[in-house]
């Protein structure tokens, strides 16, 4: 146990307070930073008085349960549409300021939608196997359920998450209207190259095309290795079955793949032998450059990393010690470090990563700091295992310009005011 | 790719239709045990009609999501009350039966409690350390969440679960009804060793006594050395905020220990030298021998596994392959290994672990079954990294008698009848 006379100054790793990670390895190293700080303390702590809901009986028990109405404001950001003719098509983003951990429940998973939520009856809903194969199937839910099934726990990223951010200035935006279209669940679901396999592949297919069954028919072009790797066909997401907004009754998984191929509401793969030029593989989700050109058929969502607290409405209350928390990715594999700086990249030191680490999944990491009260800038920069590392937002600019929305994955930064305000900001 | 030509007879790793695990690791002697069974493969495949929901613009995008209108019955089995008036007394379980993967969707992690569920303001609630300690502290939700968190994904056991199968006669229930009080969550929050060095723990403490805010302010004393262990006070469930049942806004997570201590909406951590002998320690959760004598403060629960497909309400749709899947866990640590049985336990054959194995979560465990047509009895049976394997039911009841209902871990059957339909049995 900690003695008083022990209490000492946390080491620091990095410049402007960030603690060295072993605050979170030793409590007695911990504990006079806090204390010092929550007002947690009291030596007026007794008794506590008991509160009007323990002088009656609770709620009754339920068959669906639902969050606490006091945490009504943890819900999806849903933008204004253009056109209110056009509720279905946008974005629910969702609100990773006010989570923790790295799976996100499934009421909030993050949606983009191109022709809203259709309402599938799963008796009735096929998936269709075509094309270049030697025998075309049809498949009922039931059909697919006595497949083999494997769960992996994996993020899915809209390509044109923080995308916001590729613009000549900073915009006071939060956190979901840069980063919100990014989530983490349990997917579970049979292999895609089981069913390939069963269909009889031939020789001259080399991609698939898979097509949702919303009024748009969204659909892209998939290359078959990535079929025949990791591809999931979804029927569940945390436990139970995948939610409406994410594709029930069928949705794709495409492992570190961007958020659009994951095709929801699946009733379609057709193989062929070339890229069908669907219109989000051409007139959307490609890499326009500053010379104007465009990148086609970039797939796996690249290294990244966000700080979500603190962030824009999660303000600092008072100088002291916070924990700078956030969440790092990548469609390459797992993440190997992610450093933290609270001096707009100047010194950096490695945050403390959440176990366990899985490859294409969201990754959650802590770092201690001790906020002086002085303005700060809070950065983080995440290396996968395959080495890449986050560029900064100068060099990503530099190769990319400025006119394209898709796969920004530049280091992020929050300006802290005097006030403990967080701001979205450009270092 | 596969040729026809190459379709074999898959092997078989045990009696009665159990393949071998090598069914889930080559694509090519899978297709032909599926094929065959599930009525997937049409000749005339195409072409796929156009249903009504790609006809028209689908549902507006929403804040907090739901599950289908279609899978209305997947919920919580909810027994009716004996007395009217204590809606809130008693359990909600989880339909495992109808869930896959490991984690547990919050709107059906199993509930159960002892006087309904509180409607607690979080600004207002406070944790009270006190007892044998330095300096007593109250904290608010706000100052806990300045400290570091930890997240670890566990799953909460009722000590009663499946005490239904401590009977002298299997009765017809179904998998909720005897194991529902089982589920998984990725669990946010402080270590709890963390505050109760702040606390500053005299040298007489040796144990705890949590205390829930509901109105039967439910008890339990826990060894000191778990609380500077894993212990966690959780703020977050699978990402959000712990739900209402689930004991918001902090609910203690004492990591493979039995669920009732693991005290929800917790207010008040006592420190004293004995347990209190609260009324969930002396009259409840203790383990009734055949001589009439009690074990008293078993806390880990006992390495267990359950078949969830196939089980009663779940049943085989005629002869062919089928994925025989269940979930394995054990207090004591990692799961090591499950083998599967459908000659009653005659013979065994490992099955598949979901990677990633976590310490005292669920494992999702899967085998490839190619059913005959015939009756059948399938088992699963669970060991844990300590060596500890599950007993059968008759060793169980040889040394525990049939009047004890808490900690029950013997080896669990589904008799499947010639219509395909599970049945509890005892083999």
């Amino acid at each position: 146990m900690r003695k008083d006379t022990e209490r000492e100054e946390p080491e620091h790793a990095a410049g402007n307070g960030i603690l060295n990670r072993r605050v979170f390895l030793e409590q007695a190293v911990l504990t006079g930073a806090v204390a010092a700080s929550t007002g947690a303390t009291s030596a007026m702590a007794e008794p506590l008085a008991v509160p009007s809901w323990m002088k009656q009986p609770g709620a009754a028990l339920s068959g669906y349960g639902q969050p606490s109405r006091f945490e009504s404001k943890v819900v999806r950001a849903v933008p204004a549409p253009p056109n209110p003719a056009t509720v279905g098509i946008g974005t629910a983003r969702t609100p990773l300021q006010l989570l923790n951990g790295m799976i996100t429940p499934n009421g909030l998973h993050f949606d983009r939608s191109h022709s809203g939520t259709p309402d599938i009856d799963p008796d009735q809903h096929r998936l269709l196997i075509h094309g270049l194969v030697k025998r075309p199937l049809t498949f009922t839910i039931e059909a697919l359920s006595r497949y083999p099934m494997e769960s992996r726990i994996a993020f899915l990223e809209c390509a044109g998450n923080s995308g916001a951010l590729n613009a000549p200035q900073a915009q006071p935006l939060n956190l979901p209207a840069i980063h919100g279209l990014l989530s983490c669940a349990e997917w579970t679901g049979v292999r895609l190259s089981t069913l390939l396999d069963e269909a009889g592949v031939e020789p001259a297919a080399k991609w698939v095309v898979a097509e949702g069954a919303d009024s748009s028919a969204m659909s892209r072009s998939i290359p078959l290795a990535k079929c025949m790797d990791d591809a999931l066909l979804c029927l569940y997401q945390n436990g139970e079955r995948v939610r409406p907004s994410n594709g029930y009754p069928i949705r794709l998984l495409l492992p570190g793949f961007e958020g659009n191929m994951n095709v929801k509401w699946l009733r379609r793969l057709k193989l062929v032998d070339a890229p069908v030029m669907a219109k989000d593989e051409t007139s959307k989700y490609t890499v326009l450059l500053k010379d104007g050109k465009a990148w086609q058929f970039v797939f796996p969502m690249e290294v990244k990393s966000i700080i979500t607290q603190p962030s824009p409405g999660v303000p600092l209350k008072g100088e002291g010690f916070y924990e700078i928390s956030g969440l790092a990715w990548s469609g390459n594999g797992r993440i190997r470090q992610v450093d933290v700086s609270a001096d707009g990249g100047t010194s950096w030191a490695p945050a403390v990563l959440q176990e366990p680490v899985l490859p294409k999944a969201l990754t959650r990491f802590r770092a201690a700091w001790q906020w002086t009260g002085s303005p700060a800038m809070v950065q983080s920069r995440a290396t996968d295992e395959t080495g890449m590392v986050q560029p900064t937002r100068a060099a990503f600019v530099a190769e990319r310009g400025l006119r394209g929305v898709y796969h920004y994955n530049a280091i992020a930064s929050w300006k802290i005011d005097e006030k403990g305000e967080a701001i979205n900001a450009f270092a």
